[in-house]
This record gives structure tokens, sequence and C-alpha cells, in this order.
């Protein structure tokens, strides 16, 4: 089955991968004795996402095959859906892609092998938004009636899409802090510090500074739009920050709330594997 | 046993090789238990041959070793013989190695472990021709008797010299289709629409854009030399149309004929897949 | 347990690490199943210690993740530290790390999961070294009482400092000779052909001629500082050349030594293998 974005999983549907995944975590062990292969398609650098899904299989008892764009015949000129049908051709268990086109996976309709999005450009990041809801059940034992606050820059970000859209049809309520320089049209947005003291999850978004057109002056970011001790002392009892990763030190979060108290960034990393676990075995 | 052409191999022993990839890919399983390393040496970008070996190794219950060249000491200056060398000495099941020099395998006597030859400069491919004659034999079930026709860029492939010799030797009669600016004088060339409707096969070879000194205005290539819906129709009735991939779309072969019902394109790639597992077999 | 560099291990730890190393090589067979998960993370170029770990982990039956900078979230600015930390989240069993900066693992103190080093900037090589002194043991039957002279370019090589130091410890005397321009003021320094005939090993350095600030003539250094036909005919009967690899050509060694009787060369990659699976099994 493919996994593109989450609007066809119902409620009832998440719960059960985020139940899976915590029963991985707990120590459920699957031996597919080395029978399944999973292709890993990056065709845009990854860390947490590319190796997540490859400790995953390999947990499993999987093997993986990792195609990696600059050793491969895209350097010929093979167009993407030339080179996703060649490793159809090889009647894999499941294809993991990653692809900086908006929704890659609409030209992949020919495609019999069973395709887990590894994030299509700036539409949807799947499993990212899995193990975040798997972070936040795990600290508040729900996933509805939550206040959360997503801060940063939502233009660049598939994180942002996925996240707004599950957590407000799973009944969460959701702000979006954003400089005024990132801010674009089709969004309401609010001043962090109007709600910091009222949300339950602040997910910080990284500054793709990459993408940006223009080089821009972050020296006064953190202390503008970022996240530092004093805006911590700030949050409600029991209020977490998470951070999707990579995260810019001291510009989205300074050094000390990295691996602070109610930091859950490294969690959402080791729940990575677990909620990918899930993912392919399903 | 080393393979880095097909020049001591009969007819025999091309035939068992092709019935055992028809074995596998009829279910045949075996399984060496993980216990057999396979090193996949390619100092030569390449998706098909390479991940289609690592796909083979794995099905047969081997393991692999990937090297890339950007990662190494080649960036140090080590010799092609010394890397390989050192790769010797890891006491590999089998070394899977292609290499832009033509027959680097001259100066490798020295190594032990068999190589399994993955290209070699514009020499030899193989486990291309034997993908290639398993197709047309699935088709025909006969590899002698046949007309086909080479249609491309010969001067730059090593595909066609394999396939060329090979074919001939089997009893099959090979023309060369070849524009007027990529003949050399080391061959007989027809024009393409000459022999179009009476061979069996029409093999398409990719136009090796990265090579060519000159930038080529290829506009009208298709139109003059490559497969389009016009001359599928002058296709004898059960001709088939193959190339080795990665194709240039529109150029060789238009987006139609593609995936169309007498195109073997995928079908060659799947193949590939069973004929490596049958000669890391061996 | 981690391994960063030799300074804690006791003559007996050195010798139970080789002695398990030659069990290897003499067929001992350990089989985890492909249970264990072993990453390995190269933020640095490397052929013999990327692959021989590599290799060695397969042997072991365990499986490998290989992390390669170029298509990681380091080129999206994330630092070391919380590239390491996020394999840290995935529980593996151990972690090979190489990294260009001295003392890298000084700042991973809060990483849980066993780091064995890959080497570390100009500071050491600890299985390159356990390797050398296996080569040394099979030879000698004795880690002691010998003469060694390292030969080459001192300053920038990671072998020599870990080398020196332990092969002193453990009761050997070490030269060094090192062609003037190379010299710096924390060494003494002899002339190559002043101990050529009294010195059980002759360990060569690579001439890293990527780290130079300018561009050095070597056209004479072969003659001057190398090691040739004439100067092998000096060596004491029963010495050996080592050299940590990649070699220059007819620069450090000329061609006709290099797999001549008295080179340990490729034995010492042979051998690299062993030394690792050893490594990883404890």
């Amino acid at each position: 089955m493919n996994l593109f974005n989450l609007d066809n999983l119902s409620r009832e549907d998440i719960m059960e991968v985020i139940n899976l995944a915590i029963e991985f975590k707990e120590g459920k062990e699957v031996d597919f004795k080395q029978k399944k292969l999973i292709g890993n398609l990056f065709f845009e650098p990854s860390t947490r996402t590319h190796y997540s899904f490859d400790v995953a299989a390999n947990r499993l008892g999987c093997k993986t095959i990792n195609y990696t764009e600059e050793n491969s015949s895209s350097l010929k000129g093979e167009t993407f859906y030339d080179t996703v049908k060649t490793f159809d051709m090889y009647n894999l268990d499941a294809l993991v892609i990653r692809h900086s086109k908006d929704r890659y996976y609409d030209e992949l309709t020919n495609i019999k092998t069973p395709i887990l999005s590894g994030g299509d450009g700036k539409g949807d990041h799947p499993t990212q938004s899995l193990l975040d809801l798997m972070t936040i059940y795990e600290e508040f034992n729900t996933l509805e009636g939550l206040n959360i606050m997503i801060v940063g820059d939502v233009t660049h970000s598939r994180v942002v899409g996925t996240n707004k859209k599950i957590l407000e049809r799973l009944g969460n309520k959701v702000y979006l802090a954003t400089p005024e320089f990132l801010q674009d049209e089709n969004n309401e947005y609010i001043n962090l510090d109007d709600k910091l003291s009222e949300v339950d999850v602040i997910m910080l978004l990284r500054n793709q500074l990459e993408r940006h057109a223009k080089s821009i002056d972050l020296s006064d970011y953190n202390e503008k739009y970022g996240m530092n001790t004093k805006r911590a002392k700030q949050m409600k009892n029991g209020a977490i920050i998470m951070h999707p990763a990579p995260f810019n030190r001291n510009i989205e979060i300074t050094d000390d709330l990295v691996e602070g108290n109610n930091s859950r960034i490294f969690k959402q990393m080791e729940n990575g594997v677990y909620i990918r676990m899930a993912v392919i075995y399903n």
C-alpha cells in the first residue's frame, strides 16, 4: 500500500500505526529472515529519513538497496519515472522515495511496488508527521484537544503542511508563528510570544537557509523568533518543544534547550525508527 | 571464474546461464544464508548494472559491499590496481567491476577473487548481452536464425560490441544502422528504414551525449534515426524493440513506444536481475 | 566500550585483540545472525578503513548502515555532534567514526553507543596500529625488542602518532626518518640510510600530497627518501617493509617492491579485516 500523505488515514489508522510503533519500541520482534528487500531512493539529501528507514528495515530483518543519485544514470539524463520504473522491475517489497518535486508520485501511478514517501518537495512528509504524532501521544496520552504552535519557516517546509492538516483534523488547535519576512497570504499568523504560555507543544521548523532567495541576517533571529531560556520559562507546565531536525543551533533554538528537560527533539529521532518499522511492516 | 566477455562461452554455456536465469525468474530459491559477500566496485556511474547486481546478490542470500569512488582513496591518488588488490585481500566471494578503461581486467591477472565485469570502457558488457539474449530467447524460443538490427551510437557503445559478436557467432544476421555522423570505417552500415520491415529485433542504443566531442543538434534525430509510431507500424508481426537503457525519450524512441506492446525495454531490466543471479551463482 | 586510541590498553589487552584476530584469520566463526547493526560514519574519504570495517561486520553476521556526508544533512549545516547524536538515538550496536578533527571524540561524551574510531584528524588511528602490530607479531612472534624506522611524512600522519607511542611503550626502538622539508621540532630525526641495515621493520608513510600547503617537486623523492631495490638490498635478513596505504607508487616505494618478498603491505590490508572483527566482537 502506498503512503504519500495522511489524507486517507483515519484516526483509527493512525492510532494503529502509532500503537504498533510503540510495541516495537517496547521490544516487539519481527524477523523477515532477510527475505524482504526495501529500496531507498533518495533524490535529495537526507540524514534522518534515509538512515532511520534503513535502520528500521534492517531491524525487521529486511535488507536494503540504497540508491543515490550521484552514482547513477540520472547523470546520463534518465528521467525520474524511468529510474523508479527500473526499480519497479526488480520486484522489491517497497520503495522509499524522496524527491524535490511536489507530488512527485502523481507520475508514478504505473508503478506496482508499494511506495513509502520520504517527502515530496514542499508537500508532505507522512512518516515525519507520524513520528511527531507518536511523540505527542507518548507525552499527553491523547492526540486531540491540544494547543500546538508551529514556529518558523512555514513557506519552505513540508513538515508544516502535513502536520497542520492532520493535527487540525484530529481536533487540535494549531497556531502558526512565522517571522514577518517569511509569511505568505495563505495562512493566518500570530506572534510567537502571544500564545507561548498557553500551548502544549511548540514545533520549531528549520530555517531552510539554502532555499532562501537572498541571504538573510539571522543574528537577531533567535531573540525575535526563536526558543531560548527566557521563552522556555514562560512555557506552561508540561509543555514540550519539538523540531523535525536538522536544526540550526542558536537560531531556532539555543544550545542549552536542545537536550533540555522539555525538548523532545532527539526523542523524535528515536521514534522515527519505530514509526518507520510500523509503516514498512504494514 | 572470471567473466570479462562472452568469448570463451559456448552456445551450451550461454544456454545454461539463460536457463538458470529462467528458473530464478520462475521462483527457484537459493539461500547462501548471508555467508557470501559480493563486492560491487563501480568506477563509473551506473544504475541498472550496479543495482541489479546488488538486488541479485541479495536475492541469493548474499551480502554486498558497495564501493564508490568518491568516498575513497582514489581521491588520494591510489591506482585502480591497488584498490582492486585491496578488495582482493578481503577474500570476498566475487568482485563486480565496472571501469571506463577498455580491457581494464588485463592488469588484474594477479587478482585471485573471481571478477564479474560490469562493463569495460567501450569494450564488453557481458551480463548486458546475456540479459539481451535471455529476452530474445524468451520471445522467439531460439537464439539463431534471427535478423537483428542495432540502431544508433555504435561508436560509443560497449553494448554493441559484445552483442554483435555473440549474435553473429550464434547464427543470426546483424545489421548496424547508424547515423552518418556517428559512423566509423570499421563496420558496414545500412539505413534504418531499409530493413525495418524484415528484422525480428530492433536494438536501440543510447546516444551517449556526454561522450560526444561537440554538441549535436538532436531535434530531428528521432525523425531520421529513431523509433516512433510511424516506424513501429512498419515492423513485422512479432518483432520487438530493445534498448539497454538509460534511454533518451523522444530521441532514440518516442514516449508512446517505451512501454508499448512490442517494447521489451523494461523486461530487459527485469531479466537483468535473474541473469546476474545466475552469473553470481555459477 | 569506546576505542579512541590505544592509551588505555595494556600489553595484555593488545595481545588479546591480536590473538582473537589471528583466530578469525584461522577460521573462527561467529554469527550474530544479522541481529547486530554497525553504523559506519565516515566524515572523510576512506577505502581500507571503511570497507574493511564493513567486511568485518558482515563476516560476523552483523549488518551495516553506511553514512556518507555528501547525501546528508551536513549539507544543511547540521553539526557533527548532532549527526552522531542522531545515530545514537537509533540504538545501533556500535558506531565507527572517522573525522578530520583531532580528538573529535572529546565532544561526544554524551553519546551512549560504543564508538570505534576510524581515525581522528592527525591524532590516532587505533585499528590501523593494531593491524600493524598484528602484522609485526605474525612476523617476529614478539612485540618487543625490535628496531623500527618510520619513514616519511610524519607531520601529516595520524598513523605515526599512535604507532610511535605504542611501539615504544611495548619496548621497541623507534626511529623517525623524515625529509628535511617535512621535519618539525617536536621530534628527533635520523637519515633513512643511517639505520637501514639495522632495523627489523621499515614503516613507510604516505606523502599526503593533498595536505601540503605548496606543491612539492617529488621527482627525486624516491631516490632521496623512498624505498627502492638498491635500499631493499641493504635491509637486514628478515626485515620487512610496511605501509598503511594508500601508497604513491615510485614515490614512497618503487613498483617492484610493492608485492616483493619483504613487503607486508597487502598483508596489512588482509589483517585489517581480522583486527576489525576482533574489535567489533569485543
